[in-house]
């Protein structure tokens, strides 16, 4: 596939705003952090929810998005602290509730629509809100650093597979699901990541990382990453929509743009976050 | 509505063996509560997931019935400490992940289908956990006691909402919903109800329940029981389902039986265990 230059242009400038946005909220502070998350969540889960509505469900998107916004709004109320995850879950179980409220006075909907309501503001939400856990783990301008850098290795994969796919793509990855991803793409994008990740221990001495550490968790969130994409592509296929939405030209959707971001900030958050923690554990040491 | 003796003797046959074993299991010990959830989990999320099958849709019937199970006895863990609701969690995320893993290496199977297994063993598998954190707040015989007179109260109510019914019932209650319920039924039900509430203070004096207070819960768990099983009238009608299964002649499924205990479970988990706390800490009062 050649390189189409005008949509290289499209998408580069498109995805140029976005990045500056993100990669300064995730730079100044945990707050700013919070404000793109919360925005990020708001259209993920309105977009998920319209493609819902445009394959025939009555979703609640009202409800959907409200809570998608408030989850991580409520760890907010505990940051630093211990109980930021529980505030999290907390304001998911009352969306829920209000789900069950709202399908209780309309008799006319399915459990179906409930059922991918709460489905989607957990499934934006609660990754999403894993990225405010991973910016919490030092809410200074190291973890900042740290966030950024990961950022930077989700947005250099997807530009490296880009650029490496229309550049020397010949193999193609997975036809059926997103049929122009090829190896050659993939491989770029792999290489293009771990980069970033490798840049982490240079930059940010206190973070605790190894160089061989963070080669390891920029090969485990580029396969996250692909994951996310091609997980992406399946819903939006099982939902008979080509894009996510129309927010960003030359990306899709909000929704397209973070499909990576949604599954490495679960995967980097436990990386980064919750395995050194058990590894040093010695009761964990014991059982291995 | 005349009252059918055959059909009484049946329905109250099945229901005496259920009760003795729900019963006897809470009765005991926080461990044999734990089983009798678990089994009640399985069997309830199961038979909506196989409702869900029926109405067309293909959910992820073993994932989801193993995570409905799995959400208690992960409380287990740390029964009586500090984390036993986390663990609950934990597990229900490990689910999702499950789910989407089979989603993405299934290309013909649809994201609602992930949506409706993932709502499934949260729904039962979350409102049935709230019955063991009810019981964990005493697991000695006292709280056995109590969980014991909840058990009664939401039979008292279903047993005398229908003999109620069946005797006096002329003014329908939710005609659409649910045809044969009556007024005079949901009356004598609530009020069969109250009564097992109001015996907690007199058998359970370290329960710390006023009279009035039990009295409230009896009326604020009656509603919540009448939603319940408005609700899952609902879903079977969403599905197109007369009952959810037949494990128990009379009854339907266990999760016809069980409709009222899911919300139930987290109303008096609520009014028993976390209200109580709030309204005597510094803080809250302080806001009011």
């Amino acid at each position: 596939m050649a390189i189409n230059r005008k949509d290289v242009l499209t998408r580069t400038a498109v995805g140029a705003v976005y990045v500056l946005i993100m990669g300064v909220c995730t730079l100044l502070s945990w707050w700013t952090t919070l404000a793109a998350v919360c925005v990020t969540a708001g259209f993920c889960a309105w977009e998920f929810l319209s493609m819902a509505k445009s394959s025939g469900l009555h979703p609640y998107r009202s409800i959907g998005t409200v809570t998608a916004v408030c989850i991580p709004l409520a760890m907010a109320l505990n940051a630093g602290g211990t109980h930021i995850v529980a505030l999290g879950l907390a304001v998911a179980f009352l969306g829920g509730i209000c789900c069950l409220l709202r399908f209780f006075v309309h008799e006319q909907d399915g459990i179906v629509d409930v059922a991918v309501t709460v489905f989607a503001f957990l499934y934006v939400g609660l990754t999403l809100g894993s990225f405010l856990l991973l910016r919490d783990f030092d809410p200074g301008l190291g973890g900042g650093v740290m966030c950024l850098l990961i950022l930077l290795s989700i947005w250099g994969n997807d530009a490296f597979a880009y650029l490496g796919g229309s550049a020397f793509g010949k193999h193609k990855f997975a036809p059926k699901i997103s049929p122009k991803k090829t190896w050659e793409g993939v491989i770029c994008g792999m290489a293009g990541g771990i980069v970033f990740w490798m840049l982490i221990p240079l930059l940010c001495p206190n973070c605790g990382f190894s160089y061989p550490y963070a080669a390891l968790c920029g090969v485990l969130c580029g396969i996250l990453g692909i994951m996310g994409d091609l997980t992406e592509s399946h819903i939006k296929r099982s939902f008979n929509c080509k894009d996510s939405g129309t927010l960003m030209p030359g990306h899709g959707g909000m929704l397209d743009r973070s499909d990576s971001l949604l599954f490495v900030s679960v995967g980097a958050w436990f990386l980064v976050c919750v395995l050194p923690v058990f590894l040093q554990a010695p009761e964990v040491i014991a059982w291995l």
